[in-house]
């Protein structure tokens, strides 16, 4: 093959055929992959959970992960946060004619890996490549599907007055990564992007617990918007306290420099959530138990609404015992984050 | 909001909210989007068949349809090619800066439009906004999730000597139409896309025939390229007859002009269907009766490999008696084809 990627890699034609041979089924080969039909026939028991995602991060290489392993991680993560183990995975690769074969061969790779160790087989995909300066590089979608393993599943309108807040580790540290790689600062200590797999983690709490009210991870928007999401989705007020909520040094000091607010920074490999204020303690044992989330804490508390007819809230207690409200992101911090 | 889409509309915040509910749940509204997760639990019975697809089209709205539509069709038609009824679909935009609100409206109205008319509900989805530049103004990823009603399903590899190879259509149209409307080529006849979706006359034919050994639809690479992968999969010969395939004559003449070979040309609203001789007849008499397949007639017939270790391949019975064979697409005819 070329040493870039050409026009009629993404033909439909010989070509595409070989980069299908060559790399996707190498890099992905499973029994139904092999199969190759455009698209796949799966068997599940139950109901299933689906999520799509486009991941767009710039730049595709990034400390701490690249944009293969987040099409992975992104996806696995919110089927699991529906309250589901991750099976199956398709792909849509979209890229710039050009692109190095070298490239997009380390991020399938990844792809690839990142896969296997979530234990999620990509049984289906599609590649399109556009001409030169009709995208950036290279964009991934995912679109995940996975067997819903408690029912009621969490959602994001299950959220009850009383309930405990946790987060499953340290906040802000994809978005900075992403960040001050773009703007080429370098910190002292650098900082790693957390992207990875959660499923493993979310199997182990829905299996030990089955009553978590809510799981969600805060990606795009961070934690106060994704926290303003179940607030208004339950109609609760949801109270976190500042001194209670992780956030590593080096991201507190980055984002000082910049003028960001870690709560408002992309996670990629945390999750929040919301248990019966009963089995907080049991929850953080099983969450701290996986290595992705030794940093298990909890941060807060479910009200219910101060007045009637009140919609949802999100207030954090500041360090000097002040309340102020977070609201949603207003506007974009930060374009190609995922 | 405002008449450009702005980067913030996909920021996961408060705009992408405005988005979502004003525009997208608008159009596509049931009850599982209007739960507001990251995804969607779904409920199927049995086996699912799954696929996945991103459209680039180029231009956006073309003679006889436009990205929105072919986004629902493409996919919906690979999902029923596996003997199923498709059900949902996921939707993931990718949006470049400052695209015109009003384009980005039509393009949703009309996805919409076309996933009710095939039956299938858009259940969950993702909206990505590049910076200006970033992309070439809009790309959209569908993945269709449907029942399996048929089994075996339908395969590629299931085509065996003596079978009937029926098309449900002319050739060509959607290859066509987007070429000369990217050349400014005027024909006398206009040609219009065939863009549509299959799914109730393959419904039609599966659970009226319910031994379909191959469906498959010519979609880039054309009916030629989809033959070959039919013919090595299946290890045979597919002899195809020139003088019964159907190709409108403006497409023949619009075909002459440019060099093009209207069997190599992509269609977005036509199929493949492979049967047991003795099933032709039944299978052509339905398949007329669906509004989509009126011309749907019979081209050739599979064969067994000539010489025993020979690999599948596609051969043409020329109007003047002789031969020829066909390979798959070389090279790239036509990018952002779909």
């Amino acid at each position: 093959m070329s040493d870039k990627v050409l026009l009629d890699y993404g033909s439909g034609g010989k070509a595409s055929q070989r980069l299908i041979g060559e790399l996707f089924l190498k890099n992905f080969d499973n029994p139904e992959l092999r199969r190759m039909n455009d698209g796949a026939v799966l068997s599940l028991p139950g109901k299933i959970a689906v999520s799509t995602d486009t991941f767009t991060v710039d730049p595709i290489f990034f400390p701490g992960g690249d944009i293969g392993r987040l099409s992975v991680h992104g996806t696995v993560n919110d089927v699991a946060m529906m309250g589901a183990v991750p099976r199956y995975l398709t792909c849509g690769f979209l890229i710039e004619e050009g692109l190095p074969m070298e490239l997009l061969t380390s991020v399938v790779e990844s792809l690839g890996a990142a896969a296997r160790e979530a234990g999620v087989w990509v049984v289906t995909g599609d590649t399109k490549v556009v001409p030169k300066g009709a995208a950036d590089k290279l964009f991934i979608n995912t679109t995940g599907i996975g067997e819903v393993i408690v029912d009621p599943a969490p959602a994001g309108d299950r959220a009850t007055a009383g309930d405990a807040i946790l987060i499953s580790g340290t906040l802000g540290d994809h978005g900075l990564a992403i960040l001050s790689t773009r703007q080429g600062l370098a910190f002292e200590t650098p900082v790693l992007s957390d992207c990875a797999s959660l499923n493993h983690a979310i199997e182990a709490l829905l299996r030990g617990l089955p009553d978590v009210h809510v799981l969600r991870d805060p990606t795009r928007g961070g934690l106060a918007t994704t926290l303003n999401e179940i607030a208004i989705a339950s109609n609760v007020t949801c109270e976190i306290v500042e001194d209670l909520i992780p956030v590593r040094p080096e991201v507190r000091g980055g984002c000082s420099l910049l003028g960001l607010d870690p709560l408002y920074l992309a996670n990629e490999g945390k999750f929040i959530c919301i248990v019966p204020e009963a089995q907080a303690e049991a929850a953080l044992t099983i969450m701290r138990a996986d290595p992705l989330c030794t940093g298990a804490t909890r941060i807060g508390t479910v009200m219910a609404p101060e007045k009637a007819g009140q919609t949802g809230r999100v207030v954090l207690k500041t360090g000097l015992g002040g309340k102020r409200l977070l609201g949603m992101l207003e506007g974009e911090q930060l374009p190609r984050i995922c």
